[in-house]
């Protein structure tokens, strides 16, 4: 019995946990998740400053200033960024000061550079209305307690530049799920082997490597196991430092069905073995000691549409990320869709803003040339189950191969 | 004499030249881009295949087959995934076959084990009809001699697939750009320091070290300097190494005007010193040697959105790629944006599908809040140059930050 696609992704969902923590510098936590609450502990500003290069003013006192009417003020000291005033301003004074030096005390307002003149130690303010917003304000952008960023957020170049605001040199992120991938089949041989009659190199692993690592997880290749229950047993214990064990072959049923046979041996308890989905619906999933064990088809196409339903928003959730799903959105098949479905399918595509709206088109209709269909497509069509032949302009609903 | 950001971008792009190449194991390939056109020099498959376990057979033998009026064959051998037949298959007989094992010679079919059944060496094949259409046929994805990937090819999931099948053990790829960023203002301090009177923490730096990353660079964190021309230049001087050089701060006329000494004192030719952009005017942008030198403003915003429109495209062609551009659509404001606009503005923005179209949220009106909005964007919303206020239903063009 093939698993209802939606019932199959709860299980595994609920099957796994949170990662532990870590403390990363900083400089290496862009497109990390953020594993802890950041409450700021200052204001920022941290002090009220200057956005620019100019005089820091009683604004009052230059409020009708105009070029054929200066007002004229003693200029009493300079502040560079960085630096804080020695001296108040004083009615009649002006403080040069410069981008992001702070406001001396007693000045209200700061006259930019280009509405004044200096002659020795007079500036004449030349235009003075507005000189009070020409402040930032001392917590204008972040207050002492505001809840800055939560955890679960992947940190982007916005919350890299929080973080150093907030002088988080080293965040509290998850771990990075370790995700092993054994590839099965006595036809394969790896890479940079020689091809010879019969066999096939070995490419379920890099494409899933690279799936693993879009889902922000960390991929370790363990290579190639022939058809025999101990060779990839050995290979599966072998994983053990990782989190999520994942093989390719041997997973359907008559396919020998080498990979139950490796659970049993291993003491995985299976969770499910066939999902309603096409491709990719030979899915062998099991648990032993909070890890997980997935067995996808040897076939690329179900492989890699198995792990993006079923694999990518459990790597998700084990990296401590809130949002599990990818963006969806209604588009129109730019293109007719000729085969009747039964099990719910998931077609590559390349979707695109058309003049009425979104555009999508199916790349292939078979399993055939699927590695050239993954490498064009940005979205996935899905197609209802039981769903007759679609005509071009049929409104169907679209996965977005972007992160959400 | 602010530029054009078209011309700005333009002159950028006209002063560098694509990285050199090297070639990487392919399981660090992913997100790289490549650097050769990949040719197919084998078929693929590369003989005619079974996609299923079952039998092969002469498919006119069995065309009549029914449950009820099955053919029987004597069976030969057993031809597992990876071994090649010994023996044809000739009237009469048939061949157990693996997934993935060449079809025998002889063979035009194959049955699908469900529709068998066997006693001793008689195999019975209960539904014969489309037997041959269970052949995947030599060179059915891949025929010698195509094209399968050129070069400025970002490596995705599927390209990782198909590097793999044609044994591109260490594929070519262009050497990723390494980038210096440097800080300067005496008000910085590093993000590990303790906060005193005057100073904020550098978080330029880290912010412009994420988008040096999402555009496949590699950062380089120098440091801060502060407003000292020689301190400046020997920070600079420090990122030899590095194919472009970003400082922060310092690069408006009149805040000193420190970086434009800089590249004087460094023999830097000046190529502009202004952008008609908002935020992001000051960008001193220069070159010595095929080396870039850009002089992003202090303020956050501004240096991000420069980087975002001047120096990502740069980046993108440098590493090799093809489309320097991030995909742009056409939205509707879903609030008004107030601010009657000079030069053509940016405005971080999140983008959604509503029931009648993309709607986008500008983020923020001011400068205030510029990570906080930054952290929720998806998108850049562009304001024409010279636009009035704009009420909420305007359409306008949204710059989607995703990779295009």
């Amino acid at each position: 019995m093939a698993l209802k696609l939606e019932i199959a992704q709860e299980m595994l969902l609920a099957a796994v946990a949170v990662m532990p923590v870590e403390r990363q510098p900083l400089a290496h936590c862009w497109q990390r998740v953020l594993a802890e609450t950041v409450i700021a502990d200052i204001d920022f500003p941290p002090f009220d400053r200057s956005p620019l290069d100019g005089y820091a003013v009683i604004a009052t006192e230059v409020e009708q200033a105009r070029p054929d009417a200066p007002v004229r003020l003693r200029q009493i000291e300079n502040i560079a960024a960085g630096s804080v005033a020695r001296e108040s301003v004083r009615p009649g004074t002006a403080c040069r000061i410069m981008t992001g030096a702070p406001i001396p005390p007693g000045a209200t307002g700061v006259i930019r550079l280009e509405d004044t003149a200096v002659d020795g130690d007079i500036v004449s303010i030349m235009a003075g209305a507005g000189a009070a917003k020409n402040i930032c304000r001392r917590g204008e952008e972040i207050a002492t307690g505001e809840v800055i960023l939560t955890a679960g957020t992947v940190i982007n170049a916005g919350a890299m530049g929080m973080l150093a605001v907030l002088g988080k040199a080293e965040p509290l992120v998850y771990v990075r799920p370790r995700v092993a991938l054994i590839a099965t089949g006595s036809e394969l041989i790896a890479v940079d082997e020689p091809l010879v009659p019969g066999k096939i190199r070995n490419s379920n692993s890099y494409m899933l490597s690279a799936q693993v690592q879009e889902a922000g997880a960390q991929a370790r290749l363990l290579g190639v196991a022939g058809d025999d229950v101990d060779a990839i047993a050995e290979l599966v214990e072998y994983a053990a430092d990782c989190d999520v064990c994942i093989t390719t072959g041997g997973a359907s049923v008559g396919d020998y069905d080498l990979i139950g046979e490796v659970f049993k041996k291993l003491g995985v308890k299976v969770l499910f073995e066939r999902v309603s989905i096409k491709p990719g619906m030979p899915v062998l999933a099991g648990v032993k000691e909070n890890k997980l064990f997935i067995g996808l088809s040897g076939n690329p196409a179900a492989a890699s549409i198995s792990f993006e339903q079923l694999v990518r928003p459990v790597l998700l959730k084990m990296s401590g990320r809130t949002n599990w799903w990818r963006p969806c959105v209604k588009a129109r098949l730019a293109a007719p869709f000729g085969k009747s479905t039964g099990a719910k399918r998931f077609v590559w595509a390349r979707c695109w803003q058309g003049e009425a709206g979104l555009l999508a088109e199916p790349l292939s209709l078979q399993g055939n040339g699927m590695l050239k269909s993954a490498i064009a497509a940005n979205a996935l069509v899905v197609i209802p189950e039981n769903s007759p032949p679609l005509p071009a302009g049929t409104e169907v609903e679209v996965i977005l191969l972007v992160n959400g």
